[in-house]
């Protein structure tokens, strides 16, 4: 059966950079079909992609997973491919492949791609993605193995990427904003669990506080923990678990980001009175 | 021969919603192949999402067709599978699928998708594209029927989605835009037959009165039905039939919609001296 | 083995063209597979769809190439295909189908597409991408030939791009901004050997010069000619061969489009003193 390759990467729609990846992979793996996971990522950010990959992962067909957001490009970062229970993955070295490689039970093997012969000669260094990651990711769902590609690294040589954890602070846990999708709903890094240890359940409503860049309270706010967004009325923000299983502030009917102004990396508390 | 899954949503490009629904399918169909309709809608716009697949579907292969756009995710809204002779169409019922499914020729069978073994389980309740309306798509695909999906609907049952027509004022047709595309071409809900009953042709202008919410007029001109752009000068406003059959407001080698500032929903008159 | 269709268009992601030709194809060629190269072009962008085709054809499978960017839709311009050695190209006879052809070694024949059969029947003129290319596509792809498309043009009756050529101006070689991309890097139509000619070679600094309109400089800075982008530090402007083999203005982690106001068409003049 064919080889399906997932794609994803920080390129965006208005140029080619998308269709001449698969151009290549079509070219050099016939037989493999593409899945555009998504392209719309901010340009370089490594962290927004990374958890994106983290979430789609465990639904996406086994076999190779291709991601290139690479700020580092031309520089000396490496690019790796991982090979785990669920496939390969193909990125660079830059802690994108990480989360989703942990969340899919960790890597047996991590190569540098070094391999002249694995790539595609070019007068420039910018464009790995065609030139480096998308040969690698077609030689591998051509049936090729990571021998191909280049040496073994040593796991603790492969970047991590450091993803900060919720923290329980008296009766609050103090997270931050993760995601932030088209609908403006807001993913937190806060789990029910953390909630759970304070007593908090779902039809409960907690106190949310939304900070600045650190503990600069910006907004209160009471805010009820719904099972779904019939919970609330229409217009009414709420909490609850979202689909990747993590505590979410959303708006029914509207835009929990544009009502509250949060971000990427804003600071959310959840709880009593702390913060 | 492999089944065509033709997918619509309002899921945007900026996260990996399209993506994942890809990988469901993929992951439980995977004979089946998949084209993107689209996901530009604007978000939780039903109406537009649903013109665009009722414009869309006669030039779709036969098979599954999926869409999202889905405001009432959450809620007790129903989700819904019709058979109908064109094929399967699945999606949310809220009116979402009715226009396409009048335009194939009705559905000989609504079901109410339950069964809770053709669903992904999810900690949340957010993402029945993925969790729900994937899995019934990839379902069918893969040669599934109704059956599995759960029980039977009455057709009274089954929410319609209530479009404007377009109505005869005198001397005047008064109707109303309901797509702006990318170009700033604007289709309204005004046939060429309208206008023949009004004594109109192509080659003929008319005055065309364009209004803000309703009956207050914000500008009129005379405008030249023309049979294709080349009929008026480079920057002048023309009327004609668009690629769908309804009569549209286009500026040569420019943007009606900028132009004469319309939206979705804008009152649009054509005739003589009413409104 | 299934021929590859390579798309590319100015339909944008808001509305359902792009998912509507690839129905079209899908039903017309159902063996056929379907590359996006992109739809994301400026609308009626001719000049900056041709370039990202040029620049992409080389790393598509041989097989269609279906280009549409199309401002005389409508109008008497032709709808052509050309037969190459990389497989033929489908598109309307405005200059947009030139250059790549020409990458790929010329056309061996040109037919302007006119056989009704060969269309599909439309109520309007206005989505020939629908109506005319995509089926012309779609019959090249399931075995046709351009003899079921139409009579042969002769090829000085084929509409070329004119695309400005650098111009060596003293000791300075003056160009224009052609390509800016997501990331704000900016292609110029300066050659390496360009700037060879001139004496100028990797890890010497040059004299870049940007202009408005014509000869009226808005901007001199210093700029160092690197192999990488590691070469200068981060934020700093840098020149380099881009992917495509051109020169073209970067900056480190950043945009040098929005740091210097670059847009397409700008002139850039890199050398010594002159200009």
């Amino acid at each position: 059966m064919a080889v399906v390759v997932s794609f994803l990467s920080d390129f965006g729609y208005k140029d080619e950079f998308v269709g001449v990846v698969h151009g290549v992979i079509a070219s050099l793996a016939p037989e493999a079909t593409v899945i555009d996971v998504g392209h719309g990522t901010p340009r370089g950010d490594v962290r927004s992609a990374a958890l994106a990959l983290t979430r789609a992962i465990q639904y996406l067909p086994e076999g190779v997973c291709l991601a290139v957001v690479d700020p580092g490009v031309g520089t000396d970062r490496k690019a790796i491919a991982a090979e785990t229970a669920w496939g390969f993955l193909v990125g660079p070295d830059n802690g994108l492949l990480s989360p989703a490689t942990a969340m899919v039970g960790g890597a047996s093997r991590v190569v540098s791609i070094e391999e002249q012969e694995a790539m595609i000669p070019s007068p420039g260094e910018t464009f790995h993605g065609r030139d480096v990651f998308a040969p690698a990711a077609a030689l591998l769902a051509a049936g090729g193995g990571l021998d191909d590609l280049g040496p073994t690294m040593a796991p603790e040589d492969v970047t991590p990427l450091i993803l900060p954890l919720a923290e329980v602070d008296g009766a609050a846990v103090k997270g931050e904003a993760w995601w932030v999708d088209r609908f403006g709903n807001v993913q937190t890094n806060i789990t029910p669990d953390d909630l759970a240890g304070l007593g908090l359940a779902p039809g409960m409503s907690a106190s949310v506080k939304i900070g600045g860049d650190a503990l600069d309270v910006k907004e209160a706010l009471e805010v009820k923990w719904v099972t779904s967004y019939a919970g609330v009325a229409v217009g009414e923000t709420l909490m609850h678990v979202d689909s990747a299983g993590m505590m979410a502030l959303a708006v029914r009917c509207g835009d929990a980001a544009a009502d509250h102004n949060l971000a990427d990396g804003a600071v959310i508390a959840i709880g009593g009175s702390v913060m």
